[in-house]
């Protein structure tokens, strides 16, 4: 379980009057109170039935008799099944949920048995792999039989999803099922997962907290004339010790007073007096994911990294301040960019200021101009402001916060507005 | 680094005599005088022109022009580029390999400067993420500039491959590119992708060794009483202990005198005496995959268990023998299946007694009647054959090999025939 490790220093007592600060603090105990007990793994079929609910009632707005899942993400959302073995690209997968009534698996027969051991009681299987036919006449058949009222479904093709089963076999699906589209269904699924419920939420902390408490042990863990290579495995070693069940992403990069991108990483690279590290992670637990950095100075670093750091926090409070229902991720981007700029940036690539997390590192809205999309209470997001503040050196930040009828509220420990430091 | 720790005794000196055990004895010494120190990381520019090459060779009997990438293995198989921010769904990449000439890659602007530290010299990227346009106009118009001899280009639309864009995407570019057919490249890829450099083979012999030190270590790391995702816990520390950038697969399953599955776990089941303890591993080294697992006596086991165990032990022999150049996935099946069955197999739900491997946890081809694939000098393989010996109770094994000119040689270290035990 996350240790209760931050203490008030953290956020810095120099400030402690600046009302900044004060609404840090607030924030922060807010967290401290509501922080969790490892949650039980796996969800209540009453859970599970909220979710299908709400799935059958953007269906019909959106006009589909059935919505088909091939993603494990979305697979796991409906069913809580689980399984590593999605790491083999061989056999496809298949998740039906009608506009009425209980979803249908339709996967291999490798995993039927323990498929029938979660809440869904519809498991079809089939001998896989079967070249000539991997499941495709299964799930013809079971589509095939649905009751049809829009002759639409709605499958994962648009974006920010990627069809998990070959596009050739997508093609012939369709071409076995005359008089049925297979229609985009990506915004309506986006949709119901946007907006996440008490016990997802409650998972997401848990997993926050945990890469909080992971995060507070850098300084012990790495010390100058390592690598970032050592560093990431050290980092790697307690998130698991303490209790991540995996860690996919953490990138680990260094570079005198910033860092020159945020997105490969580690290298070799060893960790000198000046550096700026900066640490990503995207750790799990029970299919929930946390997605929020942190920036360590190594030695002494200049004062413009002092700078660029302090105002990134900055940017980070407008960011979260900003989130409140109703709000538009436009909204959260121009509060958080005008301090950016103000700050003296000299651009970002990262084009976008943060965005949706849960069951995937990224998941939507996207924090930029035009992505338009309304706040609501429950939502789990990002907020992710950036600045290059010379050539080749970026600071960027990061927190994850879950959006409360009254405003935004931490799942992560705040970071300090001065960096942590490594000797 | 791998260290050399397994004794002969671990083979099994009551069973020396036997052909079987002096024939795994060779072939464990082959794989010891073999064993490698930590490869450098990356690849040399000529190695990777030499697998464009191949690539622009097995277009031609295609009919492509191009072969068109999206998905990482596949990026990185041909630039050696790497990120972690793969994980995150929301920007599509693109490499286009002409029939001649130099790959260019198309990608987002996040990660430019990055590719552009690779040997890839063209570089082209937009603003990502662009929900109306993420880089399918740019990527048409290199497309579009492209010679044409066949009108086709090759994409990974076929089995064992899921394409990295959204379906909605990849038709919107369908339809920017009259004259062009966006083809099934899929066969084309796995056949370039099959046969693996020297380089290749290096990086995944390292992986292999470097987990069968970590299987070395269970009888110190896991103890009767221990939950399996205790014991997936330690070993999976174990493994990044030892050099492993991640471990993405690694199940561990456990059951009294077998388990009923191979692919969910671990679970919070307490391992008690007569269980059979199952790991199943896919650590990665720089891109490449070991896949191979382990099966753990816990306190006294059954004779059934012990029989069952030894007689997957011969099945893989079995396998390991056939695999030689000219002989077909089909004759690796059958040599394992006709020890299977005369063991009193009750049959077996995997479909398949093996497969391909390399820089994904499964790749083709299959060992499985019908699968017809003539093994070539060079293929890496799994060698996995598996029984239920009774209702409930299955054993798996497992090991990873190279095809020479004269057969087969292990990168994993030769599984004893008796089960190391946990006590």
């Amino acid at each position: 379980m996350p240790a209760c490790g931050l203490m008030v220093a953290d956020i810095g007592f120099a400030g402690l009057v600046d009302v900044l600060h004060i609404k840090a603090l607030q924030r922060w105990l807010r967290g401290f109170k509501m922080q969790a007990e490892m949650p039980l793994r796996g969800f209540t079929t009453s859970e599970f039935q909220i979710r299908i609910s709400r799935a059958q009632e953007l269906m019909v707005p959106n006009g589909f008799d059935a919505l088909l899942f091939t993603t494990p993400h979305n697979i796991r959302w409906a069913t809580g099944f689980d399984t590593q073995f999605w790491e083999s690209p061989t056999r496809p997968w298949f998740l039906v949920i009608p506009a009425k009534g209980a979803p249908i698996a339709v996967i291999p027969e490798i995993a039927g048995s323990r498929m029938a051991e979660t809440w869904i009681d519809d498991v079809r299987t089939w001998p896989s792999p079967r070249p000539d036919d991997d499941g495709t006449s299964l799930l013809a058949s079971v589509l095939d039989t649905l009751p049809r009222r829009y002759g639409r479904i709605g499958m994962e093709l648009g974006r920010e999803h990627a069809l998990r089963m070959p596009v050739a076999q997508f093609q012939a699906l369709q071409e076995s099922l005359p008089g049925i589209e297979l229609a985009n269904g990506t915004p309506c699924i986006w949709q119901i997962r946007m907006v996440k419920t008490k016990a997802e939420i409650y998972h997401i902390r848990y997993i926050c907290q945990l890469a909080c408490d992971g995060y507070d042990r850098v300084p012990e863990l790495v010390s100058i004339g390592d690598s970032e290579r050592e560093a990431a495995r050290s980092l790697r070693i307690e998130f698991a010790r303490l209790g991540a069940d995996s860690t996919p992403f953490l990138p680990a990069i260094s570079g005198p007073g910033g860092v020159p991108q945020i997105v490969c990483g580690p290298s070799d690279r060893i960790i000198a007096n000046g550096d700026v590290l900066f640490f990503d992670t995207g750790c799990t637990f029970d299919g929930y994911w946390c997605d929020f950095d942190r920036n360590y100075a190594v030695g002494n670093i200049s004062d413009d990294a002092k700078r660029a750091h302090r105002a990134m926090w900055q940017a980070t409070e407008a960011g979260i301040a900003a989130a409140r229902p109703g709000a538009r991720t436009d909204d959260l981007y121009n509060a958080m960019a005008k301090i950016i700029d103000e700050a003296g940036s000299l651009g970002n690539n990262v084009g976008r200021l943060g965005h949706g997390l849960g069951m995937q590192l990224t998941e939507p809205p996207s924090h930029m101009p035009g992505d338009g999309t309304v706040i609501e209470t429950g939502m789990v997001l990002t907020i992710e402001p950036g600045i290059e503040y010379a050539p080749g050196k970026m600071i960027v930040h990061e927190e994850n916060i879950v959006i409360r009828d009254d405003g935004a509220e931490l799942l992560t420990r705040r970071a300090p507005d001065e960096m942590l430091e490594i000797r």
